[in-house]
């Protein structure tokens, strides 16, 4: 099929290449014009601008948008007075789900039909296929699938769940009609979620193992310390690159994550090259939300979202807080502190 | 080699008929007459009493105990008095890391070498290979190289990490010499404690996708509950059998807990067959106790245990403790409580 | 002054006799008769229909709403038509303060001036005051404050902190306005966070003490079950009532919440009158939801909230799945359970 | 009664001058001369070594340890020899109960008496008096009553809870002998269990006040952070010292801990002379070790102690793992980070 891609960022740009690897045509556009360039190639062509995507685009168009989910509704607003009735747009970036239902409602004036893609994959999607959680009306999800079955994994070696006799569900290709607007990218918000907590899981672990061998070191023997009661319970020096390349085989643990986990310990056993702030990109604040909306108890999920803030330093002022009231109450004075 | 094999559960059962067809000679235990009938096949023996066991076994001696963490203390007991200096004991179970340095103090005594060896894997270790974690002498450990390559996964279909030039590393081929006695169990110990993380993270994940309907329902509104304040946000019906398969493909969260998860949501996608009383073995607690001893932060790891310990209504009289303090300083009345 | 007051339950018939006993004359209405009649006394005069209290009020009027969230729109609706220019419109409930700062735009529109109070203090509050948190334009709320300075405690017997110099402080009274419209609501709101949080440390702390006797229980040696590795650290039988009532004097943790859990556990020692399903009223959501959106860690008041949801059943599907995912991986069967 | 006191640390040095006041003989030692020097006054003798303290003391001889929970065994080993049949140690400090048990059973074999007292008050006890949590046998405890009597607050202007009658309740003026020895440390263990929850939840709230004007600041816009969707929501400037004030006033969260949180707020409203370090003394960490001996769920007073290790440093290598792992599966590049 002929799509026209919008934002050629990391995601973008594979998409692009999968696509065209694909036998489809792409028409691709992004403010750099260093991003355009660098996906060029056989049935991929450039646009200057929206309208000149727009022209090239035979209709109904599908036009697909890959871009920071802050960003997608001023663009919305360009590029709808240049469409036509019945050309469709697919959100395929980390919209939030309220967003799309917003959305929907106002392009169907247009007869402009909106389908949001919750895409997970990363950066090896170009090589592994594209996860892909979607979004909207029944007819228009099923025309795109050409689309969709090209960026999305195929069964590829993972044999389909024993007992299924779900003919024709593309489940098992990797990609998905969830329901209606919004449905994709509320299923893609809670991997999101879980993805946080997954992370977090390895994280913490990783911590206590790292720090096995604190028996070997002094203890200050002050009211401000807790002395290690049983430091020869702590001797171990665990080699965590080694640990993890042995997870990866045969334990309950073995996870996608655990493979990059263990190629960036094997590469940097110390993470020197980061400083541990880390980011969040909305979906994990977004999980929590609808989870404290339905009432469903997410202490896992929020444990991990809470970790990323406390990384940043967000939580500071609360720890000043505890140690204003220990002084208050026990005079007590921080140890590594100013007061 | 020739190896005693003591506690033919569900792990010990598996191990032998593994160890067999890797061509070692077993001599196996069990309380249970049944359990034994159950693995002998050309290549494995049954002894009658732990006496026939050492009887039947050449010097220096193996023997693997795959029993029950609380048994294994009384086990050694009698096991002990029956071997000679040279001989090897391998924990294989879940025991806790304090006894193994214990005991490996202890059976110096003796002159006998003990072995503690963390084994993942499960019901499907037979077939995928176990994943071991192994802690001990560094010579006694290479002495049973054999019979861990043996019971472990081998490399498989799993691609060594990228970069990795660790020629003889057996992690590779999922075992790992981690450190002295009881690193085996230790690191075996914090495979669980991520393990509950991971599970947990799934869990409450799809408990958010289940109530993405909320919104269908009516609300009451009086003070003791709160309402829904966007109930079109909540009109999602999810099929949570597709939506895990889907996530089996191309996705960061891909890992055989999920397989597992979709293949029970397949075949039961209420869950109608669980009470949701989940059990937790010792290693999830411990994880805790390790952290906390090291002062690392483990909100996750501890979450996942909380909620364990909340499914088996342990937190029940903190909850009536809440309802005593609401209706203390408000007046609140139990919705569906008693007062 | 004379003010009107909609809504006659707990807090808004209580709040009605702390104003007559000030001498402010009060025009009371409830949908029940019953709950007027209660409250009519020498000040206190009824009125059939917001239509008759209107009436009955001088202007500028001044009308108390003291009612359930869900219900303030609603009646809302009816009241505004009713009103005149200068009017005063006080929402004393738990409203939401997205609520707030709509209401406060859309009443400017009528030159109806809308005051929002977050107000705590409970069925203890005719007797102790309330504790009145203020959101609005400076001259209203400072008009009103002769229905403040009554509602309020007064300083009482608790000490003006030490340094403070901060003539015309209203807080040393118990009522502070605290900024614009929202702002006594969203400062309620944080409030009742802590409160959740609050109660929630007592309530599994007196758990812990409860269960200090566990050394004495029977434990199952089965792989389903963890023992308890030290039973002689947990033979203690404490009594709960009389420890609650030694914290009252001196510890650092006396606080109002003490003194309620304290009467509770000494009128039931086991809380039997209680089934523990704890209602939450929406503050403690949305506290969370507000420091989500300023990426604040909470993990502390989110853990209070879900305790909450989980006490009412709404994690049991995520505890089956860790069911299913253990049967999966483990063979594991529920002990107490169905499969 | 005569009493010998060891340890004159803040806590030490005034219970001496409490006991003085209450007409307690008291000799004193430190290893710090200028602390003995602080504390001499009539009623108050000083000793110049163990030996001397007690040569100076009439049998059965009474000492209170008021030590680092770190030294009092070293000092118990020196002193022991010292004593004779029928005296008494108290051991006042911040002992972990599993040392109690110990003690007890060691010390039986002397025949002397031990007697553990978890004591709370702070630096304020000398004003308002100790809350005495005891443990040990019970003529033991009885014998030293008029020693707790002194030491603890008494009713004050605390009305006993209503409904109470029972006669002869020492709680009711602030001390209790618990159980068996450990008893009072662990009681005490928990009582600061739940003080670190309770700290924690005024923390966190506080801390989303003072972020309530977030929605002034200007938002980036790029693929690393979360977009603040409704500024408008945030743009209050609350004044953290009035609202502590307030709340000590009427609120349902009154409490002392607000008190002292209130008065550090009012002479440093941003805390500058805090950096935050917040240390824990070990009884957080054993509340939560005793919570998983009993599977008791405790998520907030673990979520409490992470937040005070995570305020270390603690947890800063895990985040480090969070960010390689976003690096490894999105490309991600920390905003504030080096990689």
């Amino acid at each position: 099929m002929q799509i026209g891609m919008i934002g050629l960022g990391r995601m973008g740009a594979n998409m692009v290449r999968r696509l065209a690897k694909g036998d489809h045509k792409c028409v691709v556009y992004d403010v750099q014009p260093d991003a355009i360039k660098a996906v060029l190639r056989p049935d991929v062509v450039s646009a200057s601008s929206f309208k000149d995507l727009v022209a090239q685009l035979a209709t109904p168009r599908i036009i697909w948008l890959m871009l920071p989910a802050a960003l997608v509704d001023e663009n919305l607003t360009t590029l709808i007075p240049l469409l036509d009735a019945g050309d469709i747009i697919i959100d395929g970036g980390n919209s939030y789900y309220h967003d799309d239902i917003r959305r929907g409602i106002a392009l169907k004036e247009h007869q402009i039909h909106y389908v949001d893609v919750g895409t997970s994959g990363g950066v090896a999607g170009l090589d592994r296929g594209y996860c892909l959680m979607i979004g909207g009306e029944k007819e228009t999800v099923q025309y795109l699938s050409p689309i969709f079955s090209t960026l999305a994994p195929g069964i590829g070696d993972i044999p389909v769940t024993a007992g299924r006799d779900n003919a024709g569900s593309t489940a098992e290709q990797g990609y998905l009609h969830c329901g209606p607007q919004g449905s994709g990218h509320f299923v893609k918000m809670i991997h999101n979620g879980i993805e946080y907590g997954i992370m977090g899981a390895y994280a913490e672990g990783l911590n206590i193992l790292r720090n096995a061998n604190i028996g070997h070191k002094e203890n200050d023997n002050d009211a401000e310390t807790t002395p290690l009661r049983n430091p020869e319970y702590y001797q171990y020096d665990l080699d965590l690159p080694e640990i993890t390349e042995l997870w990866r085989r045969g334990s309950v643990i073995g996870s996608w994550l655990l493979d990059l986990t263990a190629s960036a310990l094997l590469h940097d056993p110390e993470l020197k090259n980061y400083a541990g702030h880390v980011a969040d990109s909305g979906e994990g604040r977004w999980t929590i939300a609808a989870a404290i909306d339905e009432a469903v108890p997410v202490p896992i999920l929020s444990a991990a979202l809470y970790s990323r803030f406390s990384s940043r330093g967000e939580g500071d002022f609360a720890d000043k807080i505890l140690s204003a009231m220990r002084h208050g109450f026990g005079g007590h004075v921080e140890k590594n502190g100013k007061s």
